[in-house]
């Protein structure tokens, strides 16, 4: 299929430095914004979101497994599909995830909580509110409960 | 910045057609994965996820603003930067959204509240589960909360 340029509207410029896979919730993240990309003004009314959702690249990762695996390599847990895992060997190499907002100051955010490291490439913010949590009783197999144990706290 | 370049992933190939604000949840879409990128097993234990998230492109648009301006254009709303709304002239043109999962059937999926029309490209699929649902209270300005107030239903 065709592919598609994205281009980052800034980086993580201070935070955790280690590819460490736990603990995220304690980690204050800074993300600087590219005026040329967004416009100076393009966070203007952020601060009135307790949260925001970052989609950033997770670009130490070249390689996207195309293979069942164990999440994390973990053989107590199921040989599951690439998208049915959320690491980052995945096409595309993006993550998502919702972090609380600490300070919006022009364009540098941050947050706590974003599964980043220092200099990965941020491809959108997205404010977030109550009326984007997930319609419907939300469930997931035993396995996922077990390694999100320790990932946010 | 360094561009990326983002390939899709599959195709949202049944759903909605036409171009609708709101009443999304009534929608049930199906996406059509690409076994060339993502591998034939690659939703292998996705079924044992009530929701997965999905990262699309708003293939649409062509343009983003960088300029403030009312969401929706409604003069009642306050004027905000491109960052601090969810709406699809944005950098990248991505969109992400947590849908429920009524049907995987091989690399075709079936979900419901998936905010995409047919012939979205889709850049990710991603498992979805308590353990990420946001930390902390969650809470907006009213003009988000009046926006979403039919978005889903």
């Amino acid at each position: 299929m065709t592919s598609y340029a994205v281009v980052p509207v800034g980086l993580v410029v201070s935070g955790r430095t280690e590819l460490i896979e736990d603990h995220w919730e304690r980690e204050v993240a800074t993300l600087q914004l590219d005026e040329g990309v967004v416009g100076a003004d393009a966070t203007v009314g952020l601060a009135d979101f307790s949260h925001a959702e970052i989609v950033f690249g997770f670009h130490l990762s070249t390689q996207a497994r195309t293979t069942l695996a164990h999440p994390r390599g973990n053989e107590a847990w199921p040989l599951v599909g690439v998208l049915s895992g959320r690491g980052p060997h995945r096409p595309n190499h993006l993550g998502v995830t919702v972090c609380r907002l600490l300070e919006v100051d022009g364009l540098r955010v941050t947050v706590r909580g974003l599964d980043a490291i220092v200099g990965s490439p941020i491809f959108d913010v997205k404010p977030y509110s109550p009326e984007l949590l997930p319609r419907g009783e939300v469930h997931g197999p035993p396995w996922i409960t077990e390694l999100m144990r320790d990932y946010y706290d």
